[in-house]
């Protein structure tokens, strides 16, 4: 955040995870009361993020935009190759607000559908036996060798990247900041970067 | 594009659709040969575009650099409200390099996973039937008033959109610049805004 660049009079409200409900609601109370408010986070605010709970106490007496952005799995895909370049799932592993049941139906119909697939939230410091499962889920429908990569704070200052397979891969690798891409049953790795291509035909032997 | 902003010397080659094996080919002999090359596509490079074939071509002698953007489904997400709130998957109805058995295995699956879904590549001049297979298989597992957005050039000049539901929805308004998003069971639509919820305990009554 830069306040310097900020019109003056501009009141900044800065904070972290959590009370997102609290934070929305602020947001479109200082919205109703004739206030422009730009509601910022990172990645893209549509996806996992503040969009909805805002959208959820907008009513249509204000006006919105959506300002698209960067969503960590595609920003995780950049640093790892182009693993999303055929269809593919996000998945939140957060039992948060979804209950556990609910998400392992997700990634069983990921598995089955042979959806690439992106875990956002895939471990917290109480979170932490989600991923292994997730990957088990997976692995009952793809074979061992099936690339996974792990991208941890993409696109930010420290960006770590890393390539495994399902077989290989340490789930404990794995915190709040960290995405887990793991591949269809085309995915490959070519040199050093996982790949899904687009085209089956071509891939095909 | 705007070629006078570029360094003197630099070669610009346009192409539209199609090709793109060539294309992609071109470009990693170029940067073979010592050239700076940068390949370059609306959205995001990654996603159904020209990162994976470009990838399948370039050896690890290349230097790759990805820089992520914004995929067509995430610039729609933004004008219908927030769709992708929660859980989704990104689908491409284009059999043209796909089998449409395995296509219609990935809508099942989605439907079953009660994930949001976007259809990429909905319709074309020549595949008329596709989007609206796809909505039954959808429609199977999701009730008649399910949400359904639909975008045309998004974030382009002459943007347009509108909500639907899988009851109403006309597949014929589909064609290769639009996007459609169908919501999941959680979805709703909030003073005209597409909405998935991301807390489940706080959507229910």
């Amino acid at each position: 955040m830069m306040p310097h660049l900020l019109r003056p009079g501009t009141v900044l409200r800065s904070s972290g995870l959590g009370q997102e409900q609290e934070r929305a609601a602020a947001a479109v109370a200082d919205a109703a009361a004739g206030h422009a408010v730009a509601l910022i986070g990172s990645g893209d605010a549509g996806i996992y993020a503040m969009g909805s709970p805002a959208l959820e106490f907008a009513d249509a007496t204000i006006d919105v935009v959506g300002v698209p952005g960067v969503t960590a799995a595609l920003a995780a895909a950049a640093a790892l190759g182009a693993p999303l370049g055929h269809d593919h799932a996000m998945i939140s592993l957060s039992d948060l607000h979804t209950a556990w049941p609910v998400i392992e139906r997700r990634i069983t119909a990921a598995a089955e559908g042979d959806l690439v697939t992106c875990f956002y939230n895939p471990a917290s410091a109480r979170r932490t036996w989600q991923l292994r499962r997730a990957l088990e889920l997976l692995a009952a429908h793809r074979p061992p060798g099936t690339p996974v990569g792990w991208v941890r704070d993409a696109s930010r200052p420290g960006q770590a990247a890393s390539l495994s397979t399902l077989r290989e891969f340490d789930p404990a690798l794995a915190d709040m900041h960290t995405l887990v891409v793991v591949g269809s049953s085309r995915t490959r790795v070519q040199a050093g970067r996982m790949v899904t291509p687009r085209d089956y035909r071509w891939a095909e032997p």
